[in-house]
């Protein structure tokens, strides 16, 4: 399946060795990280990915592709900015949240307007996410919720 | 200024008639409303603010403006689906939420993106949302924030 | 009803001239301009429309409605870029273009996604364009196409 | 590099065979095939860069990916309707134009706004479009283009 994996585009080390954690599991059972395609949770997801040999996705709020990570598989430029938020949920089956602010707020909402499964990590408490305290319980989440 | 009212499409009795209010207070003020040009609180508040004699705007997910309620003055066909949700945020200078599920959380979510002031009435918990108890209490918080 | 005015950003003045010619007359009518809210054609068709005492709106690409040219009474900001043609045509009942480039080209394109009745003056010779000679006729064109 | 193949969504047999020689060429020259992610042109074209062992990728108007044809690798869902035309445009290097109506039209319009290098086979005699007359000179066209 595809997981969205959401969260801040700048964070400390901490949450970015979570976050590739997260895209490692993802990319070993097979799964394709879908993200925003920029840096922060988004890059280390994709780089955790990459690294268990998993396909990413980055859909970004630029015009150009070139602004993907280089943990980007296939970059989708959309030019919306914020916007895209709604792209980068739809994209996937489920979503994870590592973490995050504002955006990640509204990436979280609409992951209960596209009514996806939603497994947080030390993100906000908002309607709908399950909390969860690792890596390995956010991926078995989304895993049993989309079985 | 403008000032962007967002909450539930179908909401019951008593939150219709804060959004009604908030309109209403809004108008009087000489203050236009932005919404997302549906039903629910987008209605209340067009509705509170067109008895007030004052000016709204609905940006609708659909691609056919003869969708927007009737109290909508003008009225913008976006095609975007829930991905307006981010330009509703946008085109206010402030925010004022009532109630509301997933599809405000969004919304709130971009109000932080786009560093909007936002009064909450009975609504989300979320970053950034100031809680308030009474109409007045939004409209008053709203027009002190932006000044 | 409302009609959208297309064409290019920069343009001289016999072009701006024709462009403000085509707006005067819609606002004398009683019609609303729709337009991308900048330079060029959008600003002459708005600021005809505004001597005339017409409404305008415009639909910006930028996230900033204050990037929206002075004549312009609603600005609608949507940070989707380029891609907000489709909404400048979607919002009219028909459209005028006067010259362009290759944005009017694509706005010329969904005039015919969206069944538009289109009137161009010096414009592209392209599918569903009706030419006219002079602003009058082009105002009468879509007169007479929407009814 | 990346090729966006546009066309109609309903063709003729004839038509169809154009486009699915435009995306074998493609996919035996190593280039990925990007498109609208729909039927006529968009499906024939994915299906010939797929004999080709040639990746694609499908870029659809809809919220669901499954909407995409069987011959698409990497579907993403947009949800914006037609305003996703920019995004096809954008997401390549060059553009192979077969044939098509007024959404192609609109998406030749941005192929200039995006400066991508354009072949036309059977299309609009349109701005910036260089008219090529069998699949494999379109291919050549636009891989002397973006080099």
């Amino acid at each position: 399946m595809r997981v969205s994996v959401i969260g801040g585009g700048t964070v400390d080390e901490a949450t970015a060795a979570r976050a590739r954690s997260v895209g490692r599991l993802l990319g070993e059972r097979g799964h394709v990280v879908v993200c925003g395609g920029l840096g922060g949770v988004m890059e280390a997801a994709c780089a955790g990915a990459s690294e268990a040999g998993g396909e990413t996705v980055g859909i970004l709020p630029t015009a150009d592709r070139r602004d993907a990570n280089e943990y980007v598989d296939v970059a989708i430029a959309t030019g919306m900015g914020h916007a895209r938020n709604a792209m980068v949920v739809m994209n996937g089956d489920a979503v994870v949240a590592v973490d995050g602010g504002v955006g990640t707020l509204s990436e979280l909402g609409f992951a209960g307007v596209f009514d996806r499964p939603t497994a947080g990590l030390g993100t906000h408490d908002a309607l709908g996410v399950e909390p969860v305290d690792t890596p390995e319980a956010a991926v078995e989440y989304v895993e049993a919720a989309v079985d």
